[in-house]
């Protein structure tokens, strides 16, 4: 039992885990000017263990063959922890990590969100990228030190960090739909895009996710009260555009259909940088 | 020549240009209060439009052959613009941006140095991985805000950014130096590292370089009177490791040995994140 609890925790790779959490805390004590607040202290400690302990074991769920060969005395090739119980500790460790950024700021949900899925896809399929997956890792171990600035981030970064996420949602729900456009000449080219991999459908309700995260985040600047009506006013006739855009998607979801909506999104995304004006402008 | 110039224009895609552009000043409008500075407002406008501009033009040079058939009428595949000419044009963008970047701050030329490298390499081979490859786009729209707050960062925000850029570059360089010290196992799992791709002596000069660049930046802070003495003893100790690993990674880039130094450089970072406690402790 004792040896089984010490592979759990030779899995986690503690050390990482609490290196991480230490790296947020410097982020958070600068930006406090040494005042931080000791319950987001808590919350992002919580968030930066659990999520680096979530990237390790999915890590070493990918591996688990090579590491076979390579380090056999790996908690997972060894047997001392099953594939079964990995996943559902991996499971356990991103559901504490996303909870608590949650709890702290939806801007602290969405940087933990995002490398959560960064890690994730890096472990499945990143590391075959390269410099392109070096990259990547080198983001996720960097970013501690600005989710810290986050976490007690002023008006100012909160709504610039806002204006990111919406931008970086809406964008990412029009390359998926690119990818359903593109679906026959993608193969030509050598592309693996979502739609080509799982089918136009899911590529159709992933794209669809993304437009609505954007929207999804649109009223928090106005709740917070960082903006005023005409953000919200351009805002609420950009959100109609994405909704309708989502509609209009998933119930066709053809590459004729997907090259017109991929333009309609871009006319919203502009009206959504009116929105940011307007908000940049009072 | 009238039709040559409106070619040129086209392939840089100004409206795309003139987007970043003002995204960046949203960004500096919130950053600084509504004041921001109209020398900064021009470096960063410059570096946003011709940066943009690169990545439009290093797209088209990757695409050239897709586009003859599915874009016969582009600037490139028509003939209008030779690929000599183009690739001259996305040299002169991309020093013009660098360098406006670099003008405006360390870590504006970092932030504009980072993504016009992921422009390049989503255009050379981010495409084909699908997923990652959105991701790294989408990142690259919704960045402008984000450089547009660091044109005008304040104190705190700005050594954040510092701390973010040294660990990224450090931790870039120890994974590149992992794929020298996994050069025989690699290919097995389908890993394309660069030590693979371009060998051993082009890894570990690029690591190299990523390490030293790490090194450049350490007495930024200091110098910008962000940090005390204790800060600049321990970054001085670490960057007297990091040029050791480098002279050592250079002298013999074999498997055995990056191994070896990959762990050496893990201590070195150790010490590096001890400088930045210093740092944030005054």
């Amino acid at each position: 039992m004792n040896g089984r609890a010490a592979a759990y925790l030779q899995l986690l790779r503690p050390l990482n885990c609490v290196m991480m959490g230490l790296a947020v805390w410097i982020g958070q004590f600068l930006a406090s000017s040494w005042h931080p607040n000791p319950m987001k202290m808590t919350l992002s400690f919580v968030t930066a263990f659990t999520l680096t302990g979530m990237s390790m074991v999915v890590n070493d769920l990918y591996d688990i063959e090579v590491d076979r060969r390579n380090a056999p005395h790996r908690p997972l090739p060894s047997g001392m922890v099953e594939r079964r119980e990995a996943i559902t500790m991996a499971l356990l460790l991103g559901t504490v990590g996303l909870a608590s950024s949650a709890v702290t700021s939806p801007i602290c949900l969405f940087i933990a969100g995002l490398f959560a899925a960064i890690a994730t896809a890096y472990s499945a399929r990143g590391k075959q990228a390269g410099l392109i997956g070096n990259v990547l890792v080198s983001l996720s171990v960097a970013v501690p030190f600005l989710y810290g600035g986050a976490v007690e981030a002023e008006t100012a970064e909160t709504l610039l960090l806002y204006f990111f996420a919406m931008a970086f949602f809406s964008c990412l729900g029009r390359e998926i739909t690119k990818g359903i456009a593109d679906v026959e000449g993608d193969p030509l080219r050598g592309v693996r895009s979502l739609a080509l991999t799982y089918g136009k459908n899911v590529a159709a309700r992933a794209a669809g996710i993304c437009y609505l995260l954007a929207v999804a985040i649109t009223p928090a600047p106005y709740a917070s009260g960082l903006v005023g009506p005409p953000y919200l006013a351009l805002a609420a006739a950009a959100d109609v555009g994405f909704v309708a855009v989502v509609a209009l998607l998933l119930r066709d979801p053809e590459p004729e259909n997907a090259r017109r909506l991929k333009r309609i999104a871009l006319y919203v995304m502009l009206v959504g940088l009116a929105a940011f004006f307007a908000g940049g402008l009072h």
